[in-house]
């Protein structure tokens, strides 16, 4: 995993509307965000292929949107270079310089109205991993109840409950939940994988527009778990259960069909958080070597 | 325009994403909201020809949006009581209660997902005129410049400018407009209207997500003076005008390429006001005497 002579490695910052997108990950004869980035990445680089394959930081499911998704590539000599302005000279050649020029020359493949955007793309400090070096994912999911004015321009990024819910009530429950914990009451099983995650932040609030919207922040989340997390608060909002039973059902450590995995849509992915530096290349060695274990 | 005895008028409160609409105004061959809105009202009265039609308070060009739009129907006796549903019984008949099932009714054929979609339908006051009746019209203009992050969520809804924008600037020039003038400046002209208008409210701020939102008011706008005003001042905003040159751009009442009209995409109709319901009969009656002078 370490990189070849002369590779260099970029982050890329950016955000996607998951709407028309059969999720994050590459699949043959759908559209997804990765497919997407990685053709645009083939057209840049045609005539210095093979061309960079993606890294991300937390795959979305099919619908999800992302605010703040980070992956990263790798680029050899002769594509870093490729990117070289006419215009700059010589100090355009530096490699901070050519990756900050990546995202410009991606976006402007992808078009003003696309609906992937890349935010920037920078040289990635030693040890960069998007995936394993990444501390934490950060969450955000929104429901409209019976009290929320409709509102077609955010329908897209946002479910709708038909019922009331009790925004403080949902927040008391989601607070209670925090902490290490074994979450396989929330998460579809994964063979080889581990369920206990350490979740960091979970809060709901009605905003203004009088739409609830919860905020997660964990290590990880395991597969649907913040969809799940969302819809036993929900349940618990709704009144068809209560937080005790909801840490209770917690602590079983068994899927249970007392709530709802949320819908897609309301889900955005909005920040992934890495560790300075100096620690980066350390971390990524350490996780690595605890998954492959596990 | 009186009402036929057993007509009732309803108000309708609505909103939508105006970017698969080619506007308001029903249009052969076209969807506009109009269209598909009377469309609906032709599927719920398939019974009770003919099928009541849509008077709006503004008529949006294509691709604008708005959250606070607002129109009025009249219904006839049969067109009313066909909204009775069999679990209300006797007390399910009145007006005021049947009026308020229509909306659903609507959101109901329009389908979950629509991008158009019924807020309330209530039973208007006597003298209600949803287009003639209108004291003001509110709308919200989102800008974002290469200050702000790009956000493919909210794509649908702002326009970038691609350099730097001075919000404070921009905000201070547009309150220098405000006041009765004669706006033809900003307006397309049309023939045998007037282009005096009574600027209420125009300023400009920067949200937290970075984007620049103008807020308008004004008794009525002419046609593309809104998207003329914001223009006008992201002009001023990028340095390519001044305050006072702006300014002086409106006394001089002839129409200049020094500003450019901005896209649709960036407008939403956020608001109507109507006065209360005492003043409203006289007043409907007073503005259509007006108008038919002019």
């Amino acid at each position: 995993m370490s990189l070849e002579s002369g590779t260099r490695r970029i982050r890329l910052d950016l955000g996607y509307d998951g709407t028309d997108f059969s999720g994050w990950a590459r699949q043959p004869g759908l559209r997804t965000v990765q497919g997407v980035l990685e053709a645009t990445l083939a057209t840049l680089f045609r005539r210095h292929q093979p061309a960079p394959l993606l890294t991300v930081a937390g795959r979305t499911d099919a619908g999800v949107h992302a605010r703040g998704q980070v992956a990263h590539l790798d680029l050899d000599e002769g594509q870093l270079l490729s990117l070289r302005r006419r215009s700059d000279g010589d100090s355009g050649t530096a490699p901070e310089v050519l990756a900050r020029v990546l995202a410009h020359r991606m976006n402007g493949i992808l078009g003003a109205d696309s609906d992937v955007v890349l935010h920037s793309s920078t040289l990635a400090p030693e040890g960069f991993d998007a995936r394993f070096g990444a501390v934490w994912r950060r969450y955000e999911y929104r429901v409209a109840d019976a009290a929320t004015p409709r509102d077609p321009l955010t329908r897209r990024v946002t479910v709708r409950h038909p019922g009331a819910l009790d925004a403080e009530v949902m927040d008391a429950a989601a607070r209670a939940l925090l902490g290490l914990h074994d979450y396989a009451t929330f998460c579809k099983p994964r063979e080889g994988s581990t369920t206990i995650r350490t979740l960091q932040a979970f809060s709901w609030r009605r905003g203004d527009d009088g739409v609830l919207v919860a905020s997660l922040q964990a290590d990880a989340f395991c597969h649907s778990m913040v969809r799940a997390l969302v819809g036993a608060t929900v349940a618990v909002g709704a009144g068809s259960l209560t937080g005790e039973q909801l840490v209770r059902l917690r602590d079983e450590r068994v899927r249970t069909s007392a709530f709802l995995v949320m819908p897609a849509k309301g889900l955005v992915l909005t920040e992934v958080g890495y560790p300075g530096d100096d620690e980066l290349r350390a971390r990524a060695e350490q996780t690595r070597a605890r998954r492959a274990l596990i």
